[in-house]
């Protein structure tokens, strides 16, 4: 006998949040399919060569393995000898499949392994739980789901517009009004390295300025310094990416930095094309905001990088993603250029919560509990249930004959709003009783009499 | 750069599987809600030592455990010394957490953990994969979908009647016409095992028992043998559980054999009871095969057993399950027997596939593709799709220029019903051209005029 306990950073569901999570998930659902976007699934379990080296060296450790089925550890141990002196060389030999960590890497796999039945650009969505072995706090968790919709095999700027529309559209219709998305563009982030004389480190300026939020900005210093960046990198960098001003102003102090970077140039256009996109549209873009110093952490992006925060409450960012030009390249399939939004639907679970955003929703109460008196009277209340769900009422027999203060506060505490008895009494009348459990009124009368009573 | 490829036993699912998986899933759903069962989710990971011992020996080994992070080897390593001789012991310090096997261990551990909140008699169903360390083959995956629904803290045999029911239901509702409910309980196999003199060798005999669609009665003998029964044993028990014949025949060869067995008696009892409860319930009894060779391979159950199997196909049984009375007490709460059952949607999927059950499913196309002929037109085609979309039409804009031809096989392979296009000379005359692309009909017209035809 153990006292059960669950691991560290994982969660039950119970009805209520399945109820509200299910309300979430079908608001992100309809728009996914507005836009339409493709439903897919693929399993939990990647070979960890699909998974490794994808997401940094960071990411790295915080994918959890799956030890192999079979006697792995001996069969190493006879291979190796008897010592363990290097006993990180065990792992290949008991661990080569993983949980996924985000589903885009698998969807790259996916998208690889069935180039030949897809259609491009192929627009899939997919709603699945991810797994990271990260230190769980408030807001971050070692499974959570993931709510994804990309578009791979165009570059077309359409879909990072499109994508925008649809961050609007699924916050607004879950009544959270108050948010900031935050754009930025990989070439952008690459041109300020160069015009800070740190060409070839983007990757390491990315991820620094990408904590900018958890350790500040001497924090990102120190890192920079850390990873090779000279201190006249750092004062060219750090003024560009503090740039205050709108969205129009950023841009045109970008011009004036960008004269000798290429692909800073790039960067600006695409963003500035993104922005008439939305316009063609007639979007909404009062919660855009052309934020510098958003990085992202992961290293496969490549173009434009979303980023949407809740504003009022302290929860990270609730959604984020971007375009990745080389992600299906790393197994082997060129030129499939992708965009892609995750939206994290614990967080924004979270904000709803805190904000008070979920109404009382319909759990699937039961309209009836037939009561259950004895063994004697048993036979006829299946009678009366078997006769309510024949009418398409809802309804259930408590299922043993416990006192009835028990079987009432059960009605109660499940929130069922009509309670049916038969006794002796009524079944020599061949009646019922209602009660119901609002207003606390009682009577008797014919099943069929009552049953048109329930459909009021 | 690898070719990537999937874990052995683990797959994808593409749109049109989804639609199929999600057709299976509504409908079970809706049967589990009509009889008022409540969703819950628990996470794909538990503690090891929660999943261990619960699914018998030949279980244990099939459990897929997590290595875990950080560097645990490191750590034993240091704390045995330098050899492995005995690298076993290792285990625990390298995995201490697993993926779920079943819905119903885990299940037992929420109910234990969130014993003061629940209302029992608690009825939940709960839709999530699972995870084997099988060996991969037709109809046996590593990773697959359980459709469960239990009740926990009541004996009442009127649950184990409802699950019958459901059973008929949702195969009915799936349009699985021919197939077998298999009933029978461990007590009447207690019973059995009690009258040929092998008392104490209950699990031994189940185990054996529920293999004899694949070993054979040859197999199983040989399988009891070497758990220690006797010839003479066998002699005794494998009569009784071929005895042909209808239900009431089974029963009535049971009870002239069973004078000795209380146990068996119980049993005999409670088949009675069940079949009863059917019978006030009106139900269809027809499919229900009371079948004495039926064992099931888990070992928590402790009354009646189900197993359901689709006739004339060769995949094996689609649904199973049984009454547990002391699954909580493993996690030291007594008192709180529970029955469920478990539908495999992964071979339901599989029969109706073989039958040809799913009908041309509506996967969620657009009703209209916007052609995208260059960047001078892109603008009013935008202003198009715009239009489209705010009068609630699903639409979606081909995001790139690309060859006319190449943008109609798009709209052709992905069930688009209508082509809308605007060149120069439609922009100009304020026009669009719809083409329908089933019967190859194409004219121009006003935008809202056209609208008013996509709406037929």
């Amino acid at each position: 006998m153990s006292k059960p306990s669950l691991p560290k950073g994982v969660r039950d569901f119970g009805q209520v949040q399945m109820a509200r999570r299910e309300y979430i998930f079908s608001k992100i659902k309809s728009v996914f399919k507005k836009y339409c976007f493709q439903p897919i699934e693929t399993p939990a379990m990647e070979n960890l060569s699909v998974l490794t080296g994808k997401y940094g060296a960071e990411g790295d450790q915080l994918i959890f393995k799956i030890l192999n089925s079979g006697n792995y550890i001996n069969e190493w141990a006879e291979k190796k000898g008897t010592t363990i002196g290097q006993a990180k060389e065990m792992l290949p030999f008991i661990s080569d499949k993983a949980l996924r960590y985000d589903l885009t890497v698998p969807f790259a796999r996916y998208v690889v392994m069935n180039r030949n039945e897809i259609v491009f650009p192929f627009k899939r969505y997919q709603i699945q739980p991810v797994w990271r072995a990260d230190r769980p706090q408030k807001g971050r968790y070692r499974e959570f789901y993931q709510c994804d919709a990309d578009v791979v095999g165009t570059n077309s700027l359409i879909c990072e517009a499109e994508i925008v529309m649809m961050i609007n559209e699924v916050l607004n219709s879950l009544g959270i009004e108050n948010f900031a998305v935050k754009i930025n563009n990989r070439k952008i982030l690459a041109g300020i390295t160069e015009v800070s004389l740190a060409k070839g480190k983007e990757t390491d300026v990315c991820v620094a300025i990408d904590k900018i939020d958890k350790i500040g900005e001497e924090g990102v210093i120190k890192e920079l310094l850390q990873n090779g960046l000279s201190q006249e990198s750092i004062d060219l960098l750090l003024p560009i990416i503090d740039f205050k001003g709108d969205n129009q102003s950023k841009l045109n102090f970008l011009k004036s930095q960008f004269a000798n970077t290429e692909e800073g140039q790039k960067g600006i256009i695409e963003v500035e094309q993104l922005f008439n996109y939305l316009s063609d549209f007639k979007a909404d873009v009062s919660k855009c905001e052309l934020d510098l110093s958003l990085a992202r952490g992961l290293s496969y992006y490549t173009g434009a990088i979303f980023e949407v925060k809740a504003l009022g409450v302290q929860i990270g960012s609730i959604s984020g993603g971007g375009r990745y030009d080389n992600l299906t390249s790393l197994f082997g399939l060129d030129g499939v250029s992708g965009v892609g939004i995750s939206f994290g639907v614990d967080r924004i679970y979270d904000v709803m919560d805190e904000l008070n955003l979920f109404s009382q929703s319909d759990f699937d109460s039961p309209r009836v509990l037939v009561v259950n008196f004895d063994s004697e009277t048993e036979k006829n209340s299946i009678k009366i249930l078997a006769t309510l769900r024949s009418k398409n009422i809802k309804a259930e027999i408590y299922p043993q004959p416990d006192k009835l203060k028990k079987q009432f506060s059960y009605a109660d505490s499940k929130n069922i709003p009509f309670v049916m008895m038969a006794g002796e009494n009524e079944i020599k009348e061949n009646k019922v009783s209602l009660k119901n459990m609002k207003s606390g009124e009682q009577f008797s009368d014919y099943l069929e009499a009552l049953i048109s009573k329930l459909e009021f």
